[in-house]
């Protein structure tokens, strides 16, 4: 597969996505996998993510930022794997532009609720897995 | 949850799910993830799946063990993390037991093709997660 319509099916695949498996290191070497709501993105190069502060990941990704996260639809059996790095962010700037109804289920308290942080991926590369064929691109700003 | 209800349940899902999502360690240091096919499994303990003797991953698993196995349904909102081990098994019984019709599409010529590798996963614990709750539990055979 070209690398450019690997990159818009990867896209495609995110935008059809519920959920997307974010993967950390663990503190005892072993890699930690957890699905969580697609909330926003910007291509595949960014993408936001909300999780509780309290949260042992939050503190892990202080001190190891590689991530992984990947998308899969089980039918078609495409997969979509980016490769990058996780930034903690508390300010109220990011915590506002990823607020939207229903996310007092989780933070009860609201945007400025403490147990409230968002997550910033970035990626630097990945790969698109369609029909027994791999297909990695590397991931820039555009 | 209590412990008994969490690996029930956790079992439930593995059974529900056609696809499992495989994390290991890559050798740049961040953790990779991808979906494989749910074949075979002894409760929550042991999980075989088939993949390409020819992929990165199996020569990752040879030099560093460390897995990590995710069950998730989207829909309910459950998710089973498993962490443990992958042996990788090339011995002509391990792939008679996983074959099955089909596998042809993946190793065109049979149970001896030699791009036919059988994996071992061996769990250590799990933990599941359901309503905003995550459950541990150590995992032993049984």
């Amino acid at each position: 597969m070209e690398v450019e319509k690997a990159y818009l099916s990867g896209l495609e695949l995110v935008e059809d996505s519920k959920i997307v498996m974010v993967s950390n290191n663990g503190e005892d070497g072993y890699p930690y996998t957890k699905a969580m709501m697609r909330l926003k993105h910007d291509g595949l190069y960014k993408f936001w993510l909300s999780t509780n502060t309290s949260s042992k990941r939050v503190q892990l990704f202080k001190n190891d930022n590689r991530a992984n996260l990947y998308f899969v639809d089980e039918n078609s059996f495409k997969g979509l794997m980016l490769v990058g790095t996780i930034e903690v962010l508390q300010d109220r700037e990011s915590k506002e532009m990823l607020w939207s109804e229903g996310c007092e289920i989780y933070y009860p308290l609201g945007i400025d609720d403490p147990d409230y942080t968002v997550l910033c991926f970035t990626a630097a590369w990945g790969s698109f897995y369609q029909g027994l064929e791999n297909t990695g691109f590397k991931i820039d700003e555009k």
